[in-house]
């Protein structure tokens, strides 16, 4: 995939993340749910790749998610995640 | 894009749809709202597509969505769409 630019620009469901410590905390804390996860398919040319994939972790049973990051010099510049945070909101009210 | 498949499958954040008109009953009322979209990426091969959009209608400004299509026989026969569902629920509850 490449590595993170510095100032790598994240369009997360929530809002934007700018720069890589600020990526970092977004990921972290999902990466240490994640029980499994498939890739369900992969493009990208020169500039642009797109990932979609589909996640286990405790509270979501199936959270598929689709990320789309731009590449330049080698390093991921931006990247939109897009998934669904409502069974995650659910999950999280139901445990109070 | 090729045409939908009479027993087409697909997979929406809320569950599965089977069939044609169950999938056009889950797009037409998008679709009737949408103000506006823009093609952020488009990838595919001779089974599988990806496009990653970003749509503005009048409860959400900016949804982005994901769509991995499998087509056969020229047909799409199964859609996965990603997208966030809760500004859409926000936007409902506020409204009352």
């Amino acid at each position: 995939m490449g590595r993170l630019a510095d100032d790598v620009v994240c369009d997360a469901p929530a809002g934007r993340l700018l720069g890589v410590d600020a990526y970092r905390q977004f990921l972290g804390p999902f990466a240490q749910l994640l029980l499994g996860s498939e890739l369900l398919a992969a493009f990208g040319d020169d500039t642009t790749a797109v990932l979609v994939y589909d996640t286990r972790t405790p509270p979501v049973a199936s959270a598929p998610g689709a990320e789309c990051l731009t590449v330049r010099d080698g390093k991921i510049v931006h990247n939109r995640f897009i998934f669904d945070r409502l069974p995650f909101e659910v999950a999280r009210r139901s445990a109070g």
